[in-house]
């Protein structure tokens, strides 16, 4: 038995679809020890939007490293969260006229959820969270009670309240008007759905597979909330940085979220970064009322930095998202029509990507075909039906197309059978 | 205004007793951009207890990201996480004879907190938690219902339930006998005291002010636990990795905890590392039921591995550490005694120490005082009255005596006036 | 000012709409102490569904308390109760082949209902219930936690959880499926909502406006309810005892609720007393687990054995109510199709009857106008635009027809100016 | 099997110690239908302070049913309400300057208590209550949340929550200050405790073992409510009525509670009714915010005020109550000294009085001892370990004698086996 297997608690998951020892990484590659090569299209579950080790944010960071710059710092001022935030507000933030303070919540994306809900209900003294079906927005307590996932949710231990679940986009194809159900109950004095401080939401479902809302159903939420007077959080922790083309990926859909979570691929190089943005009037803590050890993990200011300015100065890397995007949705939708018995269902928007299957097992089957062609993809879903695509924006056509054809034969292995 | 001033969260709270921009850092000294040297009595909250950027595990860190090394990788296997697994069970668990499983539970300190807690209540089915007053764990939902600081509670914007505080050793100075209170609610079925999944605690109090447990206080409490077969959870995070001597800060009471949570200086170099340890049969969680992003960050297990190769396959550093501890408690009773109206109390064990003041203003002036001449400290306790001390445990003894002359006059500045 | 004025608290609501003060009562007749008589379409909200001081029962009373029978009993043994509960299980039980056991939950409405949830919680070990838009229940903590009203829900004080509404029946107009949001919700393990321990649910809702689910939508939620493991709580306080015909409100649906709650009515003579009828298998508390002082109050016993052997030894009161409301519902329609314009609804099932108005101020009026022609009713809905009428069961033919032209003549006296 | 045994549910208590069928009442009788007489030393747990259909009250009671006034009445205005506050007011309140309102919460003493929480929770914005070890306040599942006896609790099926218990007087046997505990945690902004709402408490608790707690405990609680601007809740359900000689329980201890909750011996003769007393700046709900069926049971109105007229307006049925208390404390006194081995303890004031045993088994074989010799009484405390005795105030010293006789001859069985 390996050490992995006595030592480590049988709570690890990833390392069940894909079993081997991991040693080295370079863009969309990751290396086994044995020296097998693995196209990677999980990407740190978008952790890593610009690639494994990414050579510009590498070497930003040796340099940084080498020069002694401080690592740790709390929430101290030092020169690489300057660079961090000055480079944030004028590649991201200004260009999109957008007016937010900055909270470093800590090391995760769950922190920076956390600490939007926390301050959410502080403004307005509200306890209740609206979520949605099939919402992830992580493992603590407070980010769990937001979350779809029961078997996630009965690891708890304790009753999960303080939430209240409401359909996602499309959750009735279509049979039902949009927020129907939500709006009648806010409208309603009668209705017994707690007055809610915030609602939070995904713009594309990563965990609960890979469920992209349309933007006018955003663009809905978002002006339902303003008519309520209901905060709106966007998770963007997973679909943020690019995964669906854009900087953030409601964009295109023209809100203003009251307040936006980012983590993963912010810090660029894999390194733990969160920060939660707020609308300034929001700003309302008292100095050390949140707090944490880990708000300044400066070689991650500097990665995070040097990510902005070499990725988001002008729209390439956006384009080149969505052209690859359509690309494997091209492939998925061939795959969807090869097997029309099969009720595939291919769905994602940038490069967010899922092709459904009936149920988990098969979704698994393809997964573990994948591997042993040498591609890592998970499942997700409710029941692990969606074989799920994140690859790093950087990936290049051609590694996309060595991926798309190992999953074709990955799906025909396990249609055909 | 600076962009500190403008685009961050009034919540930073650091940056406002160090009013200066930081950015280089080695061993016990931090450099502001404007070149001026300081002397880091904090070093991270106790996140750094090996120096800022340790040259041994700088070398270590490099290197690894040099030649590629995975950095991201979920909770997948890895040559680094493999290292690290070993050498913690080469190094730390099995010399002394302890027997745990190791959670991944997120990169920071609440995380193992959170884990703790969710896992402590699945397995008992029990929600209720007891802590201690100024108790300390974190701020996520969960960690901060178990925290004693109102103002940090006022911030979760919900009633905290599920937890009941009992005294800490010492609250009443030895007027009541230990866990009087306590046992007799447990064994009165009428007390009205929820049955309790756990007790978490932690053996000196950073942040409740340097308070440190009697060891025998440590001893009745793991009997008691045991008695009422009541989980121990002992948070480690800021008096692990032999902040106060041994690596466990409870070794010397003899106890066995049931889980321990450890974070800040487990990743050596001050990157998000956390791990939870759990009694073998606590392992009850099913692959995935607690996952998270940030559970893998590989430079951290490479720095994490090579600090305990470094530090602690002798004793060395724990008796320096205990060493320097008496020396600075020495210093403190020194000023104790220079100023008998002052009331000053000395607290503290190895290097985790505190000057107690009779209130939260003439601490955070000596602070001040200390920062214009060149040296860290923050305040603790619950209204800020005690100045504290974590030094780094590399920190030499001549920087020990500069640092200790600092505060001898930052102390002299402020009562002398 | 009188003593009401200065004493009472501000709470106090009903004598608001019929300021005068009450001394007899007889079969539909208040009398005020000036000695106006009013004709009582109200009955005590559906708690003198035999009128008030009915004859037979008052004999009964006034013989039991005269031979000095025990009045307070705890939950003794006592002749009264086993009357009451021979009678109940002869009359009420056996005759619909009704299998259930008889928990005295305290003296009113609200304990029925506490003790069913309990129950329900203990005995599947779950926390959370699911409740229904416009739910009225109790205004105790864990009732109240199931009632929609905002205005008293916004009187607990502290957050109300483990209950998610869910639509009743009609609250989309009918414009999609029964159940197909409840059921979606269940079915999918991702949607984040709580497994619930039971379902509770009115047949009629009262307070929420005369809402009368279809008799189908009972039967299709007692079918979801056995195919998700689900208790079903038929809350039939203010519905059963005749108020739409039958004994149990829900007969007509041909369902058997796991639990039933029945007060008002049940003890006949307006005295406090409630039931709650349980599964026999779901009778798991130990002897105290629920208790209280006033579960045996044995002249309510009496009277509530009496008025069963009086009223339900036959149809003829189901029969008589029935017809009794079918010509409130004709009057209601007249109506309605006499103005058109106002979009009346009539609404309602056997004597529960209900005249929906364009909004509150309206029904308040018509109800305003009724009093001073000597009728009093009241409204409901969440905004209080339903009049509202609960007549005794026993009101004559003629009575009905005077209290229906006053409504015709109040409705006009507010519609048509 | 009886039809108690088939249909009456398993949760029922009272009837196990007592298994008879009682029939008729008068006074401090109870007899069977098989026509033994029985001395009642429990008076329906404090329900019947003026003894079983005591013959003044009863009277009252048939008259104004003969002329058959209002029975029930929701909380219109009746003739009944009106004397039952005018009496109340000149016989109770203004001779004691007592300046409240009066809130009629609904029939049983949970609504007062349910009632009183609500409310002090939305007048201070805050959820936590702080209540006492062993202490009892109903079952509904507000109530029960600040009750402290574990089987109870456990019947809830959901965590219990918002409420923290503080050791009663003499919890530790008065071997530290008052408290000590509790004013340190609320001094303390670290000590981990919500600030709390309010206090609730009773004088002596009956359920929780007959503690009466010291004058001088009581006024020390009132005072630190005070300086902590915590509102009192003083439930003087059971032992208010004259219970401990004084009509409220409190009044010797010189103390105004902010929230008073009577109901038991209130409506005089057994019937359920309830107030709650409230300082009139706390009366801040709006009109129905609080509502209820059975919140005008106007027969018992009529004997609450018979009650208060005949027994209230001098000072003769408090003397009495003392002397008969102390007589009680005197043959329990002898009893103690009779077996010194025993380890008795005589506890108690006024007429409600416990003779604790070492266990509860002791003291049941005691109580069914005295059951055998024709005298009812029932055990409390924790572990049902006291003989609890709360004989109705107008017990001639006869019947006081011939009960004490009973009760020696019963531990002398017991005792001497």
């Amino acid at each position: 038995m390996s050490i992995f297997e006595t030592l480590e608690s049988e709570v690890r998951s990833y390392s069940r679809g894909w079993p081997t020892v991991f040693d080295r990484a370079q863009g969309s590659w990751l290396y086994s020890e044995d020296g097998k090569a693995y196209l990677d299209f999980f990407a740190g579950a978008g952790a890593l939007n610009y690639g494994h080790n990414n050579p510009v944010l590498k070497k930003a960071l040796i340099d940084y490293i080498s020069r002694d710059g401080v690592t740790h710092a709390l929430d101290m001022f030092t020169v690489a969260k300057r660079d961090f935030l000055e480079t944030l507000n004028d590649i991201i933030l200004k260009p999109r006229e957008m007016d937010y303070k900055v909270i470093f919540p800590g090391p995760g994306g769950a922190n920076a959820v956390e600490a939007a809900l926390k301050l959410a209900r502080k403004v307005t003294g509200k306890e209740s969270v609206i979520n949605f079906t099939n919402a992830f927005h992580g493992m603590t307590l407070g980010a769990l009670s937001v979350t779809g996932n029961s078997m996630k949710r009965g690891g708890a231990g304790v009753p999960l309240v303080h939430a209240t679940p409401m359909p996602y986009d499309k959750y009735f194809d279509g049979a039902y008007p949009d927020f129907l159900y939500f709006e009648r109950l806010l409208e309603d004095s009668g209705s017994g759905l707690n007055e809610p401080a915030a609602v939070i939401v995904e713009t594309v479902q990563g965990e609960g597979g890979i469920n992209a809302a349309r933007l006018e159903w955003l663009k809905g939420l978002s002006d339902l909330c303003r008519r309520h007077d209901i905060l709106l959080i966007l998770d963007d922790v997973q679909m943020g940085c690019g995964r669906t083309g854009p900087f953030f990926s409601f964009e295109e859909a023209g809100i203003k979220p009251d307040m936006i979570c980012l983590s993963k691929s912010i810090g660029g190089y894999g390194l733990p970064l969160a920060i939660t943005l707020i609308r300034p009037d929001l700003d309302v803590w008292a100095p050390g009322e949140h707090n944490g050890t880990f708000r300044g993990v400066n070689p991650a200011f500097v990665t995070a930095a040097e990510a902005l300015r070499t990725y988001w100065q002008d729209d390439d890397l956006e384009k080149s998202t969505k052209a690859k995007g359509e690309r494997v949705a091209q492939a998925f939708t061939e795959l969807v029509e090869r097997y029309p018995e099969a009720n595939l269902v291919s769905k994602g928007r940038g490069l967010a990507r899922g092709l459904e299957f009936e149920n988990g097992e098969l979704a698994s089957k393809v997964c573990a075909a994948a591997f042993e062609r040498g591609l890592l993809m998970e499942t997700s879903g409710p029941d692990g039906e969606v074989v799920k695509l994140l690859p790093a924006l950087t990936t290049t056509e051609d590694e996309i197309e060595q991926g798309l054809s190992i999953i074709a034969e990955s799906v025909d292995s396990v249609l055909s059978r």
